[in-house]
């Protein structure tokens, strides 16, 4: 392997224009150093590690860069923001190749160019595990004091809940991988979704522009999710099941009841789940993203999310997400 | 081990003021948002992994969190900026217990308070190893044109080159730890050197506010760092090694030599190594952080650093710094 500062080198070179150059301070110094107006800054990070959140026979090291720089994204996108810069630390392990490594930029670049990011700067290390830790920051241009956040603590009784895209999409493309059918016809979509998804950038500045003041993105699952609004806002949340936006190829390779529980419970999809009025809830509904009324937000059982069934009765799916520090499995429905 | 939420739940109460609970976003929703004004940001992200950066051995583990802190802090101070907010993505290995973690994050919270940052998000996930990565977010108040930066690329020849503190006295601890030497009476400085090192924001600032404009922190050693200046500046840089202002405990316990050698090789003691005219680099020194002049910036072999001995007769230490990229050992003289 190169040593550091030729792996840097490298790096910058094949971010290309994914890397960003005009700073006052570009990569290569001891932190980047970019102007700022008044407004507010938004900022998050995540850690992708190997065995834990992906793994070699299911995911491509493309895959795991674009996927790595849409999970940070996304966490802007959920929050109102125009994303920015990514400050990004990659973690070597002992196998890890220049060719992993080649193929890991090229999907963080791909990644960043179509969400209109770029790296700011960096670290390199070596360790006994591939490792990638993504800081992202973004800014909100406001002179207003009601800043247009999107919040999980601002769902109110009586607004509607609506999610965009159609949740589940990436576990099922998963399943389909697990279960050796990704050759088949009809499953494409599924096995983008869960290797390339994208981040709801434009719809999250679009809810918070219009006035919506709560939205999540879906990470581990939109149960569980939901459930973090309802905790974070002292209400309730009910869904109707039949009003989940299912996606037709995971109703077909998998069966509308496993595709239910896979949009409950399956995570990593990166689509907004959004509280809000009905009306500015429907005007975000575009034909390329999608956005569905699912359920309301009620007064009763504060904290807690009620899925009824087409029968009537409450729906209890077998699988409520899935908590990074109890399972070192990989995420699956 | 506790679920993910009661995790950074506990985190979050153990931090106690170094966590930024006065956020417009405080920690705890998808992303944290602050509010800016006009000026430059400033950020920089290091992934320190256990075995790579730290052992268990030599470090507790209220020491590792208070040198990831001062890690990040101290990239932000080499930049003349003032240090503001953190975000920390925790991997916990398969034997970390809540103890360690309790210990990590006292020792986060400790650092936190003595450089004045916040921690204003994180992320908590299993892995394979232990390891931690921070995301430092800091800010310079400015509305000149001419941004009061501290770069690596502007050294110019003629320039006198300064240093703080005693570079060295960190590689030195870890020296006297590695013999079982911890005890002896003498090198109790030493070791909180190595064990809890301090960033130089104010020095930093101080520098960048009085028209300096170039600076590093020693991360990797003096020589490899200065290397990094005389290659982004395309001067050259010679030091005598008899002013090099070695620390008093590493000359008593490991001889003159020895010491020398660390002061020049071993990295981590965060000191700030800067460039510029004589009387602005004199005008720095304080009784509390000395600022010891070292050499000079020379117009001739750029990229080249050349250590003066006493005897007249150009000095080349044993070892030029560390590449974390090649070795996998623990950072060491």
């Amino acid at each position: 392997m190169l040593g550091e500062f030729a792996l840097i080198d490298r790096i910058i070179a094949r971010l290309g224009d994914a890397a960003a150059h005009d700073l006052i301070v570009p990569p290569g110094d001891d932190a980047a150093a970019w102007r700022t107006g008044p407004g507010i800054a938004v900022a998050t990070i995540d850690a992708l590690v190997e065995g834990t959140h992906w793994r070699t026979d299911t995911m491509a090291y493309g895959d795991v860069g674009w996927r790595a720089v849409t999970a940070n994204v996304s966490d802007l996108a959920a929050m109102g923001a125009e994303p920015q810069y990514l400050l990004i630390a990659m973690t070597l392990g002992p196998a890890f190749t220049v060719d992993d490594l080649d193929a890991l930029v090229e999907g963080l670049a791909e990644s960043c160019r179509l969400h209109g990011v770029r790296v700011a700067g960096g670290d390199i290390v070596r360790g006994p595990a591939t490792a990638i830790s993504i800081a992202a920051y973004g800014k909100i241009e406001t002179g207003t004091a009601d800043a247009p956040l999107l919040r999980r603590s601002r769902a109110r009784a009586g607004d509607f809940v609506a999610v965009s895209g159609t949740p589940g999409a990436s576990a099922a493309g998963l399943a389909v991988i697990e279960a050796g059918r990704a050759a088949e016809v009809g499953v494409e979509m599924l096995l983008l979704a869960h290797r390339r998804p994208v981040a709801r950038v434009a719809l999250g500045r679009a809810a918070a522009a219009s006035g919506i003041r709560c939205a999540m993105d879906v990470s581990d699952g939109l149960m569980q999710d939901l459930g973090h609004i309802a905790v974070a806002s002292e209400v309730g949340i009910e869904l109707a099941a039949a009003s989940l936006p299912l996606h037709p190829a995971a109703v077909d390779a998998l069966g509308a009841s496993a595709a239910l529980d896979l949009a409950l419970g399956g995570g990593e999809d990166f689509e907004l789940v959004l509280t809000g009025p009905r009306a500015a809830l429907v005007a975000l509904d575009t034909p390329e993203v999608p956005v569905t009324l699912i359920g309301r937000v009620v007064a009763e059982h504060p904290g807690e999310v009620i899925v009824w069934g087409e029968d009537g009765e409450a729906y209890e799916p077998p699988r409520r997400g899935w908590d990074q520090t109890r399972d070192s499995g990989e995420r699956r429905p």
